[in-house]
C-alpha cells in the first residue's frame, strides 16, 4: 500500500485535532483511500506541553525546516495561523514542492494570490477547505459541485462567535458586553476579540468565498466591513417584533461588471432558512443559476469539526498522488490564468433596505422633521414604529425604508444628526429579504 | 483545448437540462475545466418533439447505439431512468469503456452492485450525484469530504412531492387526496404517484446513502417502507400542539453490527432543522463522529438542478481525463474490495419512541384499559392526550410512549385492536428526537 508522509506546522487546537484524527481513523482512512497516511513530524515551538495524545513514533520537533526540508514528506498541513511565520513556512513549503494544506483564512485572504502563484510555480497543491465554514464543504461545493453555475449570491453566518453573542442577546436579553463574556467563558471568544466581533473574520472568508464564486482575484480591502458591538436587545426586540432576526452576514452578489461584497449585522426575515442557524453555527445560502437556493449548516470552528475538513483536504491530495495526478482542480476553482480582477461595488453604491433606528426627542415635528429629511433624499419610508421605551425624555423612532441607495441614507442621516431632533448617532441595520426562488 | 465528447441517453426533462446547460455554460465549464465539454449526440426514441432548445451540430438519434458503440465518445449520460432499457444500456455503455453519469436511483438502489462491478472490470467511472437530493452535493459530502468520519446517523427529507404535500396540509389543513391532487396540478406529483407517496423513492435513496457512508454493499429490500396516505390533519394539528412536525423520512444510523434503515412519517421536534424544510425542498442532517451534525438543502428535483448535479459529474470526469487519471474516487466512496455486506437491522428489533392515536369508545374504562396493554408489553406512556373532537360516539385519544422495541409495539396494537375499547387501525408515527449535539 502506497505510504503518503505528512508532516504538521503547529501544534495547537487544529494540529492537535488533526493529528488525532490521523491516528483514530487510520484503518478508516486506509479502507477508502488505499494509501497509508502516515504522520511522520509534528513542529512546533513548544514541544514540551502535553496535549493528551500519543503519537507513536510520530516526531514532535522544535524547528519547522525539519519538516519543510524533508525530501521524504509528501504534504505539509499549517495549523499555525496568522500571516507572518504561517506565509514564510508555507512558501517554502511550496518552493520545495510540497503540497500543503492550510486552515489559515487570514493569511489566504490576505496573501492568497501570491500563495496560489507559487503554488503554481511549483506545480503543487494548496488546500483550504478548513479555511471557511469549518466542516461545511463550501470550498468543495464551489470548486467542484456548483461548476455549471453562475453564483448570483452568497450569505453566510461564517462566525460562531458572533452567532453566538447574536443568539444569547435574543434569547435572554443581554447587553452586548455580557453576552461577550459569556462566549469568552464557554470558550466561544478569544480574550481579545476584536478578529471575530468586529467582523474581520467573517471578512476574511468572504475573499475567499467571493474568489472561488466568481474567479476573481482575492480581494479583502474593499469589503466594507461592520461588526456587531452596537448590536442592542432593542434592536433585536423591534427585528422580533418585525418577523425578522440580526445575523452577522457575510454577503456576495453578482453584478454585471463588479461584486457587492460586505459583511455587517442584518436583518433577515423568518423565511430565510438563516434566521434559524443559532448559538455557534455556521450556515451559508447560495443562489446559483441552476441549482436555485441550497444551504450548508455546520460546525464551523473546533477541534475535531476542523480537522475533519483538514482531513479532507489531505485525502483529496492523497487520492491524487496515488492517482498519479496532482492539481487536479484548480486552487481557487478556475485555472489561474482564468482568474480576473473583478472590482468590488463601492459601499455607497449598494441599494438595500434599512431599519433605522433614532433617540429622539419627545417633541412635536420630531418626525415630520426626519421623515422630510429621509424624503429630500429620496428615501421612501415603508413604516414608522415608536412607542413605549421613553428614557431621559428620549424615545426611539424606528423606521423601515424601502429600497434605497447608501449614499442617501449616509447623507440623510448626517442632516438629520445636525439637527436639534435626535440625540446621538442613529442605528442603521440593512435589511436583506429572503432570494426569491 | 482537450475536447471531451459527451453522449446524452434520453431527452426527457432530465435530458434536456443536461443538454441546455452544456450549452448555456460552454464557456463557464471551458473557463473552469479547461476543456470543450461537447455534446456529440443525444438519443431518444422520440426524435421529432420540440424540446424548445437548439441543439447545434449535435445529433438527434433514436438509436441507443449510435451513443453506445461511438468510440469518439467518452461520458454517456443515461437520463431515461427505470430499470429495465436503462439497466442494459449502462452495463453495454461500461462494457464500452465509457464513463457513465446517472440520476437512476431506482436501478443504483435494485442493481447498483452488478453496475459497480461492471464498472470495476472495465476500469470506468459510474457516477450519481443528481440520483440522490438533487442538486446538494450529498454523494461528494460521503465520498469525499467526510472521508475521516463514522457516520453516526442520517436523517434526510429526499422526496419533494411527500414533502410538498406534507407542508399542504400542514399549513392549510387539507386532506391527504386534496393535498396529493394539489400537487399532481402543480407538477410536483406524478399522475401515477406510488413511487414518491409511498416512499419507494425515499429508500432507493437511502440504500444508496448507507452504501456510501458505511463502505457496505447497496441493500435495498431489508430497508422498512412507509409512506405517508395515512397521515391526517388531526395528526398533524397534535404534532404541533407538542412542538412536533411531521415529515417523511430515510433514517439511517450504524450500530455495533449492522445499521438501521428505515422510512417512514417522522415526528420531529421542532429543535430539529430539518422541521424547517418546508414545501418541495429537500435536506439531510448528518451526525458524524468528527463534525458533528451537518446539514445539506436544497431543490431534491426540477430540471436545472438535476442538471447542475449531472454536470458536476461530468467536470469531475473531465477534470481525471485531462489529469490522465481515472477511478480516482472509489464509486461507492470505499475501494470495492473492501466493501462489506452489513446486514439491516430487523424492524422488531427497532428502538424508538412513538405517536399512537386510537378511535376510542367514548365510555369509562377505556384508557384504563389501552394503557393496560400497552403497560404488559413494556412501553411506558410518557403522556395522554384525550381531547374535544368526538365524532359517532368515538374520541381521538393520544399517546406519547418513552421508548419502546417495534415488536412490543406492534404486539400491544395488536391486542388493543382485539378489545372493544377502539375502532379500526390506530394511527403510530414513530418519533425521532433531534440528534444529540
Amino acid at each position: 500500500m502506497e505510504k503518503i508522509n505528512i508532516g504538521i506546522l503547529g501544534y495547537g487546537v487544529v494540529g492537535v485535532g488533526v493529528a488525532k484524527l490521523l491516528k483514530q481513523k487510520k484503518q478508516l482512512l486506509e479502507d477508502r483511500t488505499g494509501a497509508v497516511l502516515y504522520l511522520k513530524t509534528i513542529a512546533d515551538i513548544d514541544t514540551t506541553t502535553d496535549r493528551g495524545l500519543d503519537i507513536g513514533d510520530t516526531q514532535l520537533v522544535s524547528d519547522a525546516n525539519l519538516i519543510i526540508d524533508d525530501p521524504g514528506i509528501d504534504i505539509i498541513v499549517e495549523t499555525i495561523g496568522g500571516e507572518t511565520i504561517a506565509k514564510a513556512f508555507i512558501l517554502k513549503a511550496l518552493e520545495n514542492k510540497k503540497h500543503v494544506v492550510t486552515a489559515n483564512k487570514a493569511l489566504l485572504a490576505g496573501h492568497g494570490n501570491d500563495l496560489v502563484k507559487t503554488a503554481r510555480k511549483n506545480l503543487v497543491d494548496l488546500a483550504f477547505e478548513a479555511s471557511t465554514g469549518g466542516c461545511m464543504p463550501i470550498i468543495k461545493s464551489l470548486r467542484e459541485s456548483l461548476v455549471a453555475n453562475d453564483i448570483k449570491s452568497m450569505s453566510g453566518i461564517l462566525n460562531g462567535t458572533c452567532n453566538y453573542i447574536l443568539t444569547k442577546i435574543s434569547k435572554d436579553g443581554s447587553e452586548f458586553e455580557t453576552a461577550l463574556k459569556d462566549a469568552q467563558e464557554l470558550g466561544y471568544a478569544e480574550a481579545e476579540p476584536s478578529l471575530d466581533i468586529d467582523g474581520f473574520d467573517t471578512a476574511h472568508k468572504l475573499a475567499i468565498l467571493n474568489s472561488l464564486a466568481h474567479g476573481m482575484e482575492i480581494n479583502l480591502n474593499d469589503i466594507h466591513v461592520e461588526g456587531i458591538r452596537n448590536i442592542t436587545p432593542v434592536d433585536i426586540e423591534f427585528a422580533k417584533e418585525f418577523g425578522y432576526t440580526i445575523k452577522l452576514l457575510a454577503i456576495g452578489k453578482i453584478h454585471k461588471e463588479h461584486v457587492e461584497a460586505r459583511v455587517h449585522p442584518t436583518m433577515i426575515p423568518n423565511s430565510n432558512p438563516l434566521s434559524y442557524v443559532d448559538t455557534s453555527m455556521n450556515a451559508i445560502v447560495i443562489d446559483a443559476d441552476a441549482t436555485g437556493q441550497t444551504m450548508l449548516y455546520g460546525h464551523g470552528a473546533g477541534m475535531m469539526p476542523t480537522a475533519s475538513a483538514v482531513l479532507s483536504d489531505i485525502a483529496d491530495i492523497a487520492r491524487n498522488i496515488i492517482s498519479g495526478t496532482k492539481r487536479r482542480v484548480p486552487i481557487l476553482g478556475y485555472p489561474e490564468d482564468n482568474i480576473k480582477p473583478i472590482e468590488i461595488l463601492p459601499m455607497e453604491e449598494l441599494y438595500t433596505r434599512y431599519y433605522l433606528r433614532f433617540e429622539a426627542q419627545d417633541h412635536p415635528g420630531v418626525l415630520s422633521k426626519i421623515s422630510g429629511i429621509l424624503g429630500e433624499n429620496n428615501i421612501s419610508i415603508k413604516s414608522v414604529h415608536q412607542k413605549g421605551r421613553k428614557t431621559n425624555g428620549k424615545v426611539p423612532i424606528v423606521m423601515i425604508t424601502h429600497i434605497a441607495k447608501e449614499a442617501w441614507v449616509q447623507k440623510a442621516l448626517k442632516e438629520i444628526s445636525k439637527t436639534d431632533s435626535v440625540v446621538g448617532d442613529p442605528v442603521v441595520i440593512r435589511i436583506e429579504e429572503a432570494a426569491q426562488e
